[in-house]
């Protein structure tokens, strides 16, 4: 059986039309021989109805019933989708979160997957052409529903890819593939064909919103290709596989950037054992996420650490800090909002030298300021002022070359 | 453990405000010592949207999606529902059809209910206070989700009051209880205290809409005592139970009627075995309800069949019949849309003679021609010109002595 894992979102099931252009791109992979997994989601705006309705019901809903509201919106999605398969004859059936079943933990509204039961879908792929599946929920072991967060639709068709071994998992969105940075700000932006599950990681964790980031955690994990293309062509878009030989060749792949960021910093606290953990547990028990950290070198056994929060906690975060400042002997907690993280990223850096002085010298160019650096081994980022991101992001790409189709600058 | 059930309709929970005043009765009853198992319907409209949408996109809406779709109304309420309980620190959770579970068969759109695991929801009752179900749908033995048909919350509640035993299944609506004939054309109307589930069911079938029929069924088979009232006061409204002595004094119960009736007449049929097989066969199978039948009698081996399908089936009556009119001989096929029937109810005909005299006497009085009797043990039934409806009810309300509180004609 030849299987194909395809994904819709919200802006591609919108109405009745936008259904009706789905289902010809079902019909057309029906008429090459596959069997196909549709998962979708809710069409597009309800889950933001859902929401609202229950913020108007409740300041702090419950978040178990939560789950139980927003699942009803791809409910409505896969059952009117089949209706239209039906119509015109395909053998085909809706089965929600609970009916595949799509096992997750009990954490309502972020759930993770744990296990999904291949063997009653394939039985189901034997009876049925197309099996519809309600993305973005699952069940926990008591059968209570659950969702997987924003995005979650992406995490549910890569795992059901995963689950049944299909040749490769569809991913239909509003645009055509991931670029090598955000064209609205940058219009020599392209398309890029192919990129490494670590790219694609690091770029959907800076904002590039294409896919969620858990479905390219899942898709890595079990090595499921994955391709992002747009619901409104049949051009290709853009394959997330394994790193390969060819992705070497460039420096870097892609630039991104990331505006919400809060600058925090602590000045003159102790530099002995211990004091990072008296800072950053308590804002980690907040659920706050600590990106960017960097601590100066030590002046007379003190020091001064500096990081980012994402903006919405900076609050949250000052009032934290304040609890702890006389026992890390802090002498001023700063805090500035007006940073932006702008990030190259690339497989390449691997192997490639001085992408870090590029990058660097590039941004020096422009008179830009760099406040922090961090470093992994594919990515360098820099805490710049937040004016000059958009200068940022064309500088950098024009840098390593990704104003044109075979990225330039090689060591 | 005492136990309630309650149920509330489409417009006791048709917004926040609704749902507001529903949690107060809630509240109330928890602090009299009581659990309660809250059955809720999708909030009113919200079927009527879901089934136009279906529409929308099918000209036939597969029924097994349909009930996907459908099912989507309640679990909006119940997860809404119960956040506000939460809120206010109740220990509440919901439940779908399928978590309850509520068994049903496959009849897609109009499922009968097999059973209920009351195991499961009496263990659930140990954890929580109120368990909110999600009314109308249930799942088949494969999980597929069912509805019950319009009304179908009703028998929910009744079928899940069955299986736990309650005291009580408590039916609020936007009526106030069941009354002794539509006030809206009888202003003499009384709310009726306490109803037969036998003078329940001629009530509901001739479209007393307060229950949905298949909830009296249940509750007359088990046992189980409905008390009908109103959310939006706290008056007692109709107990429907087993009868009893004191409902015999009566004669008459109630008045209906139904305006949703087609008199059909086959002329000079042949009076021999198996001609009524040969006319009401076909009709059956095309899932027609044929209600009143009478046949003259035999002049020279010919006779008249006259009977009332629902108009809006008079015209496929029409051609079914045309099909057997030469093998049956009948002469010609007749049908009268304006026509419509009043019936008086009460269990009290079994023990008072010259209920049918003093009805058609009084219909005779004003003139009101009856072209069909029909009746049964509890019920008289007269096919009258549709025109005459509303006068036909006010008089024999008042003949059988519905206008004042203690009835009071005797035999």
């Amino acid at each position: 059986m030849r299987l194909l894992v395809q994904k819709y979102g919200g802006t591609s099931v919108a109405n009745l039309e936008c259904m009706q252009r789905v289902r010809e791109k079902v019909l057309k992979v029906l008429d090459r021989g596959y069997k196909v997994v549709v998962v979708l989601s809710a069409m597009s705006g309800e889950t933001n109805r859902l929401i609202d309705m229950a913020r108007k019901w409740s300041k702090r809903p419950d978040p178990c019933e939560m789950d139980v509201l927003l699942a009803t919106g791809e409910q409505a999605s896969v059952s009117l989708f089949t209706m239209l398969l039906k119509d015109c004859g395909v053998k085909a059936r809706s089965f929600l979160g609970f009916q595949v079943p799509i096992q997750t933990d009990k954490s309502f509204g972020k759930a993770r997957i744990l296990d999904i039961d291949k063997e009653k879908i394939k039985d189901i792929l034997y009876k049925y052409d197309v099996v519809v599946v309600a993305g973005f929920q699952g069940c926990d072991c008591e059968q209570r529903i659950t969702t997987l967060g924003r995005g979650g639709s992406d995490t549910s068709a890569v795992a059901i890819a995963a689950a049944l071994g299909a040749e490769v998992c569809e991913i239909y969105t509003d645009v055509d593939g991931v670029y090598t940075t955000d064209p609205n700000i940058c219009p020599q932006a392209r398309k890029i064909k192919k990129i490494a599950y670590e790219e694609m990681l690091e770029m959907a964790s800076m904002g590039a919103k294409v896919l969620q980031i858990r479905s390219v955690e899942f898709a890595k994990k079990y090595n499921v290709p994955v391709h992002v293309r747009s619901t409104f062509s049949d051009e290709p878009g853009t394959l997330v596989v394994q790193e390969d030989k060819s992705m070497e060749s460039a420096m870097v792949s892609g630039v991104a950037y990331d505006k919400d960021q809060a600058r925090i910093t602590l000045v003159d606290v102790y530099d002995e054992p211990g004091v990072a953990a008296r800072i950053f547990e308590p804002i980690s028990r907040s659920n706050i996420v600590v990106d960017m950290i960097v601590q100066n070198p030590s002046r007379g056994g003190k020091t001064d650490m500096t990081f980012t929060v994402p903006r919405g906690n900076t609050e949250e975060t000052l009032n934290i800090l304040q609890k702890v400042k006389d026992e890390i002997g802090a002498s001023a907690i700063l805090h500035d909002e007006d940073v932006a993280k702008v990030s190259v990223i690339g497989v390449g850096m691997r192997n490639h030298s001085g992408v870090a002085a590029i990058a660097f010298s590039a941004l020096k160019n422009e008179n830009i300021n760099i406040m922090i650096i961090s470093t992994s081994e594919i990515k360098i980022s820099c805490l710049i002022e937040e004016k000059y991101t958009e200068l940022a992001v064309r500088t950098l790409h024009e840098a390593f070359g990704l104003d044109h189709e075979t990225p330039g600058i090689k060591a």
